[in-house]
């Protein structure tokens, strides 16, 4: 991977063969961001995703092996255990140009994923929610760093 | 909902069972927002949603009812009528991971929606315009607050 | 196409008819915007997208002549042979709500577009890759302006 800090904002390059997930929780973690958000555009060649089953409190996941364009990755970063935690929901292409998606556990670059990553000046952390079964951003305490 | 202002950005959360219209719009009036724009990730399990036909100057929506991941959110805030406006599109993702959207009416969140909004300090507003049939954004006039 | 200034934002507006690559080059180039990233809303009547075969190092397009949203538009600006260069990837939904996209070539306007264009302050260029065949950004160099 290759970055740079522009006026507070990181671009960063994931390059073929890196995981993204891993690939920015490490540099989350090297570069002291609790919080942030971030997008981008690219092609992954391996990717895990797919949907919660809100009354099973379930994931379901479906593995992809086929390159497919990235085009559209939103995310964001909140403390978890401690720790930075990507929450990333993207939308690939095929080649027949369908879209598909879901939530992300994990991709592997293809050709390059182009990223742009805003980093927040706060420690917001994401809590268990036992209603719904996830660990939800809880935005009601001070959230100071 | 929960919200916390970090650096001029807001990161809110919007609860399952709250409507992300009326939710943002409400928002939006309470902390005096005329412009900005956002982006989200979550899950809503009510949406209406469609498209513009042009030659009839009409929308064409259809309602979900269905839990649906919502993959991306992206939109804006302008002035309509001396009141905060969202216009929002979005691209869902159902149980086979399979994408669908287009321009949301509302939706309702089924799990959690963890939206960013900018909030910009302009008040551009939105004007009829009669070639399409809708209300465009004026850039060309002032925009000052 | 009309834009405004905010707060070092660009909201710009592109208006039917108006070609989104084309115009976006220009208003950078005219604004001396050399690195940069944007989302965008709106619906176009003409596109072609797809996505890049890297084991022929070649892209496969396809063109659409039908109004469709633009549900999803995510890009950034960087240089390319000393001229700010557009890479746009987007989801479009048609009139059954169904989503496709990819790489996007060209597109142009059918209803309006609004883009949300945030500069930043380097001048990152892209630069040719053998092994992926494309030109990938190369944060490596200064990228200093």
């Amino acid at each position: 991977m290759q970055f740079a800090a522009v006026d507070g904002t990181y671009l960063i390059r994931i390059e073929a063969g890196e995981r993204v997930n891993e690939t920015l929780t490490a540099f989350c973690r090297t570069h002291d961001i609790k919080n942030g958000y971030f997008t981008g555009i690219g092609a992954v060649d391996e990717l895990t995703c797919g949907y919660y089953e809100l009354t099973e409190k379930k994931y379901y996941f479906t593995d992809y092996t086929d390159m497919v364009e990235v085009v559209s990755l939103t995310g964001n970063v909140m403390q978890k255990d401690g720790e930075p935690f990507m929450h990333m929901h993207g939308v690939f292409t095929d080649t027949k140009n369908q879209a598909f998606g879901g939530h992300i556990v994990e991709m592997r670059v293809g050709v390059t994923l182009e990223v742009v990553l805003t980093p927040l000046p706060s420690a917001f952390a994401r809590v268990p929610d036992d209603c719904v079964g996830l660990s939800l951003i809880d935005l009601s305490a001070p959230g100071h760093r």
